[in-house]
């Protein structure tokens, strides 16, 4: 069935595709030695190339942020309420660039690859990254597009731990850094929750150790735990009680092991979906990169010295209902700008979405990022 | 290696089982034709029978709350710092008792009883269980041991749930109830998180629908994938920052899927254990008793009207560190007590421990503890 594209839509976007042929030695020490990244651009560059801005995207995101890819789509890219023509990131004013970033299952170089050394998918023998490797890939994209200086880095959740990492590695090539419900670290009880996921991966039969793509299956049920264990953390308690409550399925307690509450054929179904469109391989990696992101390592557990090098200015976003990287995350990202005398505004939004609400469009949220960009829009003109 | 069983220890103990020749009409309109309640008992029951206490275990807990099987043992029953000779529940005044609930797997009827009508083991044909069917077949065991009146019922978690439900359905039959860190029902998070348990352990392909037993293998993964998802919302955030933080097992980043984080290994090292001790179909079973928990469902929803036909003294206890039943869901029992005009105490202890707080010696929490049962003590002298 067809539909009618809306007017504040970036409208049908095609993906693009870019090879390097060069080598891109990584934080491991492994070495790629050509890659692709896949990527969508919204908007136009202006002629002195500087109204562009980067889109990083979370654990399970891709490239395809705003606009259909075709007229049977159902949804739209994954923040197309954020960004188009007249949305807070207005695409009449910016150059909007999103890639799906290495070792992901979208299209760019990962676990799905065919490894030159074997002529069959890396599968786990892609080497694990960095959010450091992210960001180094991001600047020979930008690189390739004519793009010295990004307005704005933005992103939510390990999106935003992008933005804070351009900010460090290259203080002169960002001038703006969004930073949304985000940390400077994973707690050990975000790490805990990414081993279960790991593990319940790792015990499904089917994975095999990573080498399941010549068989023809898949650690299905292994992925859809994962999801499931994940999306209760990116939920508040809050919001599953009102979503969800305890409300039966079928009116009543059957005493079976069946589908009973609500919430358990809610959370089953987000599970399933998400096997048909992920790659397990890359969801152990990422959680890999989450676990791994700590710029202050390198500092000596100091965060205000490793923001040192920053030049950017920061907007920190985080939310009041949001466990997983709640608002005390994100105060520790801000002390140590200020600390660090860096350039930062910080606002907690009241919001019941829990972490998940970095994606909604909560009106507070959507007018403090409109108002910080038609600022830098205001910076930007040709 | 032998031990030295420390002088304000139960010492060594023996468990005790009794055989019910009588049918038990279940909350689901199953029946058992007859069961087993395996316990322990530590001090003397009075000339008046007067001084009897029951503490009713949790998910994972069984009949084994002080003292020592043999002189080989490590660790002594899973209350023990709380109930000894000069404990907070002192044996040198009290008669306790505590059974393991029907549905486990420490002896009392459950899944791996021999079902009659097939001579295998139950597995997962054995009936869900209700915390009301738990309390009545409790009762029985009271009317075997002669006990008429609990001085107190005393319980954390789902224990504490247990309490609840016998002020409610046996209101002459106890004094005082204890309700430890507990919810006058699940919310959908905690909800959400047993169906990610129940799942893992029905994705474990030796589970067999349940019917495990006759193999030579045991759904071991999943059953681990279970306790490690329920140990890390058994914990705070805070507590497993303090305990673990993001230490490293080698000291560096391998850049692998192997054991890094120290967390880790704690989880795995937690799950593994646990198979050893714990059978999946209980775990499936108590999950759902916990799921079902709902006294206000008779009252529709009304709280205060559930408890009308109490008569007990109610102590509510909460720890500020717990996330798995929050203190908010004490004052939620608390509050419908006072609606129903019930005799309330309600002390919100602070800790680090989360949910597991219940189980720890924290000072602050045996004191109040202590000084309730001195009270009671006083009112139950023969």
């Amino acid at each position: 069935m067809s539909r009618t594209i809306p007017s504040d839509s970036v409208g049908l976007v095609n993906p693009q595709a870019l090879h390097f042929e060069r080598s891109l030695r990584l934080e491991s020490g492994s070495e790629l030695s050509n890659f692709d990244l896949v990527y969508e651009t919204y908007g136009k560059l202006n002629k002195n190339c500087s109204n562009a801005v980067l889109v990083c995207h979370a654990l399970s995101g891709d490239h395809h942020v705003a606009g259909y890819h075709n007229m049977e789509d159902k949804k739209p890219g994954w923040w197309d309420n954020c960004i188009g023509p007249g949305k807070p990131v207005d695409t009449n004013r910016f150059f909007v660039v999103c890639p799906n970033n290495l070792g992901g299952c979208s299209g760019s170089t990962g676990p799905l690859t065919t490894n030159p050394a074997t002529g069959k998918p890396y599968g786990p023998d892609f080497p694990i990254v960095t959010v450091c490797d992210w960001v180094k890939s991001q600047s020979l994209l930008a690189d390739a597009l004519g793009i010295n200086c990004w307005a704005a880095v933005i992103g939510g959740s390990l999106g935003g731990m992008q933005s804070l990492q351009w900010a460090i590695d290259y203080p002169d090539r960002i001038k703006n850094a969004f930073v949304i419900a985000a940390a400077p670290k994973l707690s050990t009880q975000n790490i805990a929750f990414n081993e279960v996921a790991r593990q319940a991966i790792r015990s499904d039969p089917h994975f095999n150790n990573g080498y399941y793509y010549e068989n023809d299956s898949k650690p299905s049920l292994g992925l859809m735990l994962a999801r499931m264990l994940g999306h209760i953390t990116y939920l508040s308690d809050d919001m599953l009680d009102e979503k969800f409550g305890r409300e039966l399925s079928d009116g009543k307690i059957k005493f079976g092991y069946d589908v009973e509450f609500q919430v358990e054929s809610y959370l089953r179904y987000q599970g399933r979906s998400f096997v048909d469109r992920f790659d397990a391989n890359s969801y152990m990696l990422i959680t890999k990169v989450l676990d791994y992101f700590d710029p202050a390592r390198s500092t000596n557990g100091n965060l205000a010295a490793a923001f040192a090098p920053a030049n950017a200015r920061f907007y920190v976003i985080s939310f009041s209902s949001d466990w997983r990287f709640a608002p005390i995350r994100s105060r520790e990202i801000v002390r140590a700008l200020l600390d660090a005398d860096k350039d930062v505004s910080y606002i907690k939004v009241h919001s019941i979405q829990g972490h998940d609400s970095f994606l909604m469009p909560i009106p507070r949220y959507h007018e403090v990022l409109r108002t910080a960009f038609n600022r830098i829009a205001g910076e930007t003109a040709p």
